[in-house]
């Protein structure tokens, strides 16, 4: 955790969180870069657990993406293991950073007692700082030796860089009369921290589901979730998210789209909302939740790209720090996102007041009912772009002075 | 004008301006917005003058725009006159901004003498409010009566919105044996000002060129100019570059690539560009001018994506306001971008020194000698993707506190 006072936006406490059959953990601190303080996580999880991973779009992705990409194609998404440490990246590290990974996921593997491709890996902190993995020899039995299903926050806390608070979210779902549990952890503040590069977010469930099955669930829920957020509009070089499923049985289910999955998929989706917008309260700086929905577009993509923009906005962002109903700003961001608009059909909602319509500021605009909303820390901005029926909605955080101390005022 | 401190990063003095024949013009104070400053502006030129623009990319273009490109369509590119208000950007102002357009451009024209369409306009200032043309009647004719060509300071000032000084340039070119003037002004404070919105960038020659050779040059300088800055990535509904070339005569050229432009293509390059770095120069909190250089992409196009996701990045920006010669910062946005990149081939250059090669940091890199660079005011990031030979440079300025204050502490 970082040093900084505790967002304004965060959560009051972390939540109740259940164990998920299956899935034991621990965390330790290793002082790969802080004191005191767990850094180095591990989870280990029955044979024949499904596990599915999306990956940053970064070009220059991290030695342990690439090695994770490769073990879940190796594996076929069965998997026994997730290492993670916070600090150093292994971002950036050339040869000797790829050989590092290698050497992480055996150094697991045989503790663990399973293939080194059965390890998947995660790594957020520092770029192009190499990462000496010689001491894991040292601390993952001893994670290994006390391993328990309890500690989320513990766990929360050993991914975490800079945030200020750790991420947690557990909900139960109903797959054909049977309970399942769904928990899930993240880390994030910033799209990417300071130099501590990084969002990562991990959903344990003990679903019964093929890893196919899983990973297009979790593709799907990312896209409205984690990937439907924004900071800075950067992106890092080791963003994650995994999914791991210990519910392997006879009952397995393969398709996405079995009526079984109906509620398990609302509710995983939830979980996976609640962490992305976890991150986004923990954003930078930030002083005040942003929620940015587009409709009346060309379709969702076309929506969610619009929304994006608009979230993504330097002046958006800053007129909303500053308390400011300056919707030209949004007209401005609708504008330049590149997408089908009609100018002169254009609808704006700030809160629940219509302040523009038909290309044109509404007559019954009042400036001082706009600034209330404005005054609140969780603001709304909805538009309506006139010219189809796609939507999307997506979540950001102002833009402040505190964003500024925190990137350029600290020396890294 | 600005109230706001002249940037740091202005030039000494606003630059000795050649009048250019043919181009006649003056401005005044019709208080549109601003009190005791000039802010209407107009240009005349004679009959058979060739005319071109490069219009903002926005869906959500303002009433000017829109006439301005009709009006181009209409009269082949052959203009008469050029009119010019700050204060208010006519723009999200639906049929009534339509008409105000179409109003100042009649008004202008009864006066010059000309048809509606030989008008050209724009528009910089408050998005959304209406514009009220009336006044045009009173002011316009007192700018006719005093026409000149010289009072270039006067013209930069007028055009001007939050910008904090006065930008021109002026050269001279050879053409076959015939010297021809080349003046520019430009205004530009944030790729949009607070609420004012807008980039605007005048050039004015004598080069005896048709419209659709003046328009092949103009698009073509735009792209590594104005389009190849930028200060937050927001683009106005009111971007617009003119160009305007009164030297229609028998050998009148039409052929960009005809060999006898060649002089004057550079020197109009260097007009645009030199104008195009005065706007990044005032850029709002500017403290550091940044030049991005990518070379080794598959081509140019995507050079200049690349290069232009590092100057948009939040975290470049910030560090370089730091001064802290955070490269690996740099590597994310590369990543970023999205376009072709060898992670371990690359290579990257803060100021003279090399500080990556081959996917990690060099073994020469000195953080002493890259930070003395961070610690000027002219910041140089040059990186080698390793996959082509595409290069492009842009420019932009570092992301500060200053911007922050402008943008979110004062009110509209």
């Amino acid at each position: 955790m970082s040093e900084l006072p505790v967002s304004p936006l965060a959560p009051k406490n972390f939540p109740s969180m259940s164990p998920v059959p299956g899935v034991e953990f621990g965390a330790i601190a290793a002082g790969l870069k802080y004191k005191g303080r767990p850094d180095l996580f591990m989870a280990v999880f029955p044979e024949g657990t499904a596990a599915a991973g999306v990956f940053t779009r970064s070009k220059m992705p991290a030695a342990p993406v690439d090695w994770s990409k490769a073990a879940l194609a190796t594996t076929g998404g069965r998997m026994r293991c997730l290492l993670v440490n916070a600090g150093n990246a292994n971002a950036f590290t050339g040869a000797k950073g790829k050989k590092a990974a290698e050497k992480s996921a055996k150094i697991a593997a045989d503790i663990v007692g399973c293939a080194q491709d059965e390890v998947l890996l995660a790594s957020t902190g520092v770029i192009g700082e190499l990462l000496n993995v010689n001491s894991f020899k040292k601390f993952l039995p001893r994670i290994h030796a006390g391993l328990s299903g309890a500690l989320w926050k513990d766990a929360a806390s050993a991914i975490a860089t800079t945030d200020t608070f750790p991420k947690g979210c557990s909900k139960v779902a109903d797959i054909a009369g049977r309970t399942v549990t769904i928990t899930g952890i993240a880390k994030g503040s910033g799209m990417i921290a300071p130099d501590m590069a990084t969002m990562l977010g991990f959903v344990f469930t003990n679903a019964p589901v093929t890893p196919a099955c899983l990973q297009a669930l979790l593709s799907e829920a990312t896209e409205k979730s984690f990937n439907a957020t924004t900071v800075d509009g950067d992106t890092s070089t080791n963003d994650t998210v995994y999914a791991f499923a210990t519910g392997n049985g006879e009952d397995t289910i393969d398709d996405p789209n079995d009526p079984r999955l109906a509620d398990f998929k609302r509710q995983f989706g939830d979980v996976m909302v609640n962490l992305a917008q976890q991150v986004v309260r923990d954003g930078e700086g930030a002083t005040k939740f942003i929620e940015v929905t587009i409709e009346g577009a060309e379709d969702a993509a076309a929506a969610k790209r619009i929304a994006l923009t608009v979230a993504n906005s330097p002046l958006v962002k800053t007129a909303v720090a500053g308390e400011d109903a300056n919707w030209g700003r949004v007209v401005m961001a609708v504008g330049r996102a590149g997408e089908a608009a009609d100018r002169d059909k254009l609808q704006i909602w700030i809160g629940d007041q219509q302040v523009a319509m038909n290309g044109m500021v509404s007559s019954r605009y009042s400036e001082e009912d706009a600034t209330a909303h404005m005054k609140t820390s969780e603001i709304k901005i909805r538009v309506d772009v006139g010219v189809g029926s796609g939507s999307a909605t997506v979540w950001t955080c102002d833009l402040t002075h505190g964003y500024i101390t925190i990137n350029a005022d600290y020396r890294s």
